[in-house]
């Protein structure tokens, strides 16, 4: 039997670095290290390191995540190049198991816009209900292959290919705040960005979680990135 | 009704550069510009920096590819993010098209190693026209959800969910010399190789074609890759 | 007897792609690689692309450049790290040439700012021409002592470390379209820019000609660059 | 007075990871999440990985340095751009200190051998003192044109133009485990390395001291880096 998930999975696994410690590394440009720390002013610096596209500072930190998702949201995952490393669940390595993403009901299926600007509404319970049937039959019947496959001696490699994006998938993700504030830019569609992005809701909902983390670990740069219109620097 | 595709498509689009604009910008180190370019002695100079990982003269060249392959290789593909940048078909902003991998018969389809170090072995016919009949009507089926679905209102992105990895996409992959040596050094089992690698046949047939016209318009650094093991500098 | 530049010198050697070859990648997610161009509209497309942060079409193309200028110049260029290849002249493998950078009489000398945030006013002819005698002396002093090292045996590596920041060096850059905008964004002081940034006028000069060749080669990439408040995507 | 400097300095800040979260972030490619660790096997894991290639999994740490080094050493080392973040002291927004860079005797500084190939031999004592005095007044000269410049208004980014490469800078830097093994293989020239690197010997005291934080840190993977003839995965 199949298993149905309805959401994404994102754990903090470790980190590194802090508001302070990003405003150390900045500070050796203009007072080498030997200056007294000034941690009163390091939410003012951190504004004017954001502000002025000051990047390199926020490099100096790093977050370790462990991440449940649908193949298709790793497939957009994995486009963001700098800053990031990446180890995912291998289909080839091992068998895959039976755990397929069906959306819970408050996700918008139904698009009321133009294909290339989407704008999405909610179709009801009953058409709710209805997709989640038919994914699940489609499911189903993809796994009932990979298996029959898999029990005729073919090839991992091989078999997975029948597998739906909606496959779940994990990996660890390891970013910088820079590296981790330009995903966000791009994967939450937030009223505060200056220019705004338009996700896809599964990827939003690992990036929201993401950004929590973010928020809690180092708050005065997470504030800052707000208040810059979440433009990263 | 389907398509069934057996095969990747790779097509150089364009490209800049070639042996002695490699030479050119390696000579800078030691002689500047004025110096005559010598260009019986590139192949030499070549081979000493592929040897010794000079690595950064081979960024001074670029190549364009056209690549059709099935998702699970684009997925491979995409993990190298370093020198390379790519556009991809979008299922989001687009319904995708009823084209989907199966093996062809040379594609040798069980396992009779382990999970961890796979051997392959061919099948046999019977086995190998089982198989693709089974491949078949599973994505017969998968993209008769994916048509239920759409003629249903639901959104692309929401629709696309049931489609396996081995639909076929489409994308534009740009890289450099060195970028595409490293590539091809991970995804091409070859005997030349100092380091054996175990690429998934279809990534590998990619990677064989963008060798062939890398080898057409570099074909001194090109040898020198394959004197050197195979081993990007 | 040493020589004093003046100036720095930009040249492109080389390139690939064009405005249309930018759409044509970012062509492939919506529509596949058969749709017939619509080069009329190449400019919509890309001005789209421009300010929703599409960056990935602008790198299937590349620039590859000669500069001359001075170290601490090649130093602030060498920051840019990613979609950047460089090759440059070494102080190692080779003894450097009698050639050092002082400014020209309309870069303006004195700071009538802080230090944090400088502010540039020309001293006046006899302060121009004061300063350019104090740098020519350290120059020739620097490069007597270099010279005097070598005829003593001293090897090039030790022999370069009384030679200035101020001497001319010589290098190969190669980038693309995404990656040039990033660095024209920072390195070029321009009133259309929405953030507007404090570089160095030396390397500004190096910038100022590599985005004339760039304006050139992919005008309409350009024009939707500087639409875009000189913000790359 | 200036001061002369005769080492580097290297300090490890904060670091993130260890050989067991490299080993947990591999494993997801075959294991999932919940099996059960096994770090009695990470040493024969973490070799496999090294061996074979498989370099992502040595991403998933961090190791943040303090750096004091010469200008020309710093140099070197921004020509590593991937996976390494950096801050530097400014000549522009500060005016720097009177501390230079001047071997100390064991540092060999003649040349024996060619330019493109140089063999460094000792020069003696009475040599060793020479260069050093020749160096001393050499840097005082540029020390005192520095300060002349300044006292008569210039501004810092012009007037550091006169400073010698020798000239003492500060930063921090920020790598992966990954990043630094590449680094490491570069500029530590050693008898167990596969391929021989001739690394300036002021790089070298940088990355040994870098390499034996390491080494601490990650023992395993450390181990594994050596056992595979330093070439990094």
């Amino acid at each position: 039997m199949i298993s149905i998930v309805d959401d994404v999975t994102v754990r903090l696994i470790d980190h590194m670095g802090s508001d302070a410690a990003i405003c150390q590394a900045a500070r050796v440009s203009t007072a080498g290290e030997n200056d007294a720390a000034e941690t009163d002013k390091d939410a003012g610096l951190i504004r004017y390191l954001m502000k002025h596209r000051h990047g390199s500072p926020f490099e100096h930190g790093a977050l370790k995540f462990f991440v449940e998702a649908p193949i298709f949201v790793v497939r957009e995952f994995h486009r963001h190049r700098v800053g990031w490393g990446y180890n995912e669940m291998s289909g080839r390595y091992r068998q895959l198991e039976p755990r397929f993403y069906a959306p819970k009901p408050d996700r918008k299926l139904v698009n009321v816009g133009t294909s290339a600007r989407p704008e999405f509404a909610a179709g009801g319970e009953a058409q709710a209900a209805a997709v989640n049937r038919r994914l699940r039959t489609c499911f189903q019947d993809s796994w009932n292959a990979y298996q029959w496959l898999l029990n005729d001696g073919i090839a991992n490699e091989v078999a997975r290919m029948v597998l739906p994006v909606a496959t779940m998938s994990q990996m660890y993700a390891t970013c910088n705040p820079r590296s981790l504030m330009h995903f966000l830019s791009l994967r939450v569609d937030s009223p505060d960005s200056t220019v705004r992005s338009r996700p896809q809701w599964e990827i939003q909902l690992v990036a929201e979680r993401m950004e929590a983390e973010f928020a809690r670990l180092f708050p005065a740069t997470h504030g800052a990135f707000i208040a810059n219109g979440r433009t990263a620097p």
